[in-house]
């Protein structure tokens, strides 16, 4: 027998069930493997024996796949477990790969984003160390988008698509007063700021939509942002301004009203950077002033998902299956942008070194020299991801997602 | 020569722009005015001269009136005015009157929620009492779905379709770590818990949704609350609770981390009453706890929008329209539901004494006894409201909206 096992972990997105139903699907296409296996919150599952057949769940449910490609956050659940370095404990390492031989498993499918990756490398390493007749493939997931060696990362588009589209909509919102008004909308992004740029696409021909972008690619300076708001209130009346969850100054200290809690990879877990500056605002100047956190819906939005990135969602896991079928592994699947008019985009494999811990910021020249908004590069680079809606189906008013009930 | 200025007023909506395209197509499909005017900014558009002609614009643009009824906000701009009691200043009145008089209009349409419906209250008044040769009539608008006399109010609908969508994509997100949490949704709701009970629309079969949901018309006790919380987490893993803006203990006190500042109709201005209950759940529990406010996209998220709610929202503009035609003034259109399945409804208009500055709360019996979820009466009540997905055009990527360049 030849069996695979398919895992999800990291943060949600809108799009990692659809790289699931891609791998699936090639996976069936290709008659690749006798069992299609699905492990539950991640690498975990493996060590819990907690694993369900997903080629039976495709034969008895033939919506299935359908309704998988449009369902927010994870249908195989996820973790946040970082695996011990080898050298420190190699029994997590042993476990796991004895009950790949258990279950007879030669292929290894992990979609998740800059963690998850580390996982796949480490894993790798082990196999190729050991001569396991294994191939352990990555397929990236994030809404950060700032995956190396991608054009871009699936779940990026259509998070991109939801805050541009929340972010006009909240313009037309702060707009209809006839009473000066500053709105500050906080966007997700602790190190890389491609989410928050999105807004961007917000902007109207006669100047509705954020009129400032403040990334974390660029330090933050008070006094230079207070200059900012009070010159641009003389010619307009509602400003809009978006910033980076992950804003710091200088000094690296972020714009927070919060505490610094760390998760398990040692990130802060912040809030409050749009709270911190709507008090800031207020104190200095006499102008009503609010402050907005887009929150959760930014990545479980599904109901306002971009079809293209439905679609290379779903080719990116096709694409590992393949380059895992031709005898590839320790690789991540990634999209190579030909041209941006028409869009054209390639994809291949790059090995998971050159990925994995590493973090992709916007570049320099895609930020205007004032560190207050976006050039017309990021706008190019942004328009094609956020293009197409996907067909959802709707049930009595509301989306139709596949059932998370085996997770409970 | 025989006008009509139409205004609207109060918060926005992504409904209240469709009652303007309806008023707008009754009186160009009865040809009832020579000028269709519009006011800018709510009723100081009259004191400050400041209207546009809705007819030409309708005439020069044909995609108007079809971007019109998805566009979120007011096309016409909204202000907070409260016009003085007539006992303490006539000059006002005179003022608007005497515009009435010079641009001759005989029709006077204002759209908005309870503070608006005042305004009308008070402007039929002085015009009966002096003999004016007008019709004052309101068409409401509210997403707080408050207002009495009629089954419920333009803008509810699209708002509880939104909120149960992202409360169902929330619930997906929350539900893939295998880890206890807590997650607690504030939704808009000063007085009337109507939005925050849509959320109950997010519930799935097997358990999925909000396991609590909290509204103002019960009192907040937080060790009840405490003791449900610890209660469900015994036998559910990740806990989804939905809360009142607005809630308050037995003493009138908001469950709120912030002050009690007020606007000019005397509102307390809230936030973080899910800030307070996140510290609470946090100091009380050794589980992970996050709060989440939907804010503003609830009330201006055009792109998913109830296609019920729109259409009924025109029909409420062209009721008011047909009965200020056949003389009536001083009335709002309202919404009589004959049966809930098939859903069905009338259009009539009520006497505007009857509804201004009069609030509708949820009824006791639409909330279940121990006052933590709300009961099968409710989600009767609910469910046709959210029905249909209207056809938004989109363009690169993003919804169209009309443009609101007039309001520069």
């Amino acid at each position: 027998m030849k069996n695979c096992i398919i895992a999800q972990s990291g943060g949600p997105t809108v799009a990692i069930n659809a790289s699931l139903a891609g791998v699936i699907e090639e996976c069936l296409d290709k008659n690749a493997y006798d069992h299609i296996y699905g492990s539950l919150h991640g690498i975990t599952g493996i060590l819990d024996d907690h694993i369900i057949d997903l080629g039976e769940k495709v034969k008895n449910d033939t919506l299935f796949i359908d309704h998988l490609k449009h369902t927010p956050a994870m249908y195989l659940g996820s973790c946040r477990y970082k695996l011990p370095s080898l050298d420190k404990d190699a029994s997590v390492y042993e476990k796991i790969f004895d009950y790949f031989e258990e279950k007879e498993i030669v292929g290894f499918y992990y979609i998740g984003g800059n963690d998850s990756m580390d996982t796949v490398l480490q894993l790798s390493k082990y196999a190729k160390a050991h001569n396991k007749d294994i191939s352990i493939m990555g397929v990236p997931k994030t809404i950060d988008n700032d995956l190396c060696h991608t054009d871009h990362t699936p779940g990026f588009g259509s998070a991109a698509k939801y805050i541009a589209t929340v972010m006009k909509e909240i313009a037309y919102d702060t707009s209809i007063y006839p009473v000066p008004s500053v709105t500050i909308v906080e966007i997700m992004g602790r190190d890389a700021g491609w989410l928050t740029a999105a807004s961007a696409l917000a902007k109207t021909s006669y100047g509705l939509g954020p009129d400032f972008i403040y990334l974390p690619e660029v330090s933050f300076d008070k006094e230079l942002f207070l200059e900012d708001v009070k010159e641009k209130i003389k010619t307009k009346r509602n400003i809009l301004i978006a910033i980076s969850e992950g804003i710091h100054d200088a000094d690296g200290n972020y714009i927070s009203a919060s505490g610094t809690a760390t998760d398990s990879f040692g990130h802060s877990q912040l809030s409050g950077a749009g709270k911190a500056l709507e008090y800031f605002i207020a104190d200095e100047m006499d102008v009503k002033v609010r402050s907005v956190e887009i929150n959760l819906p930014q990545r479980c939005a599904a109901h306002l998902s971009s079809a293209t990135d439905l679609c290379e969602s779903a080719q990116l896991g096709r694409t590992s299956v393949r380059a895992a079928l031709e005898g590839h592994t320790g690789e991540m699947s990634v999209i190579r942008r030909c041209s941006d008019a028409p869009y054209q985009v390639a994809y291949s494999t790059e090995a998971i070194e050159k990925i994995a811990n590493e973090v992709k910021n916007v570049p320099r020249d895609f930020i205007n020299e004032q560190g207050n908004d976006v050039t017309e590069k990021m706008l190019t680079y942004l328009r094609p991801l956020i293009q197409g809606e996907p067909a959802i189906t709707y049930k009595d008013g509301m989306p139709e997602f596949a059932s998370l009930s085996h997770l409970y």
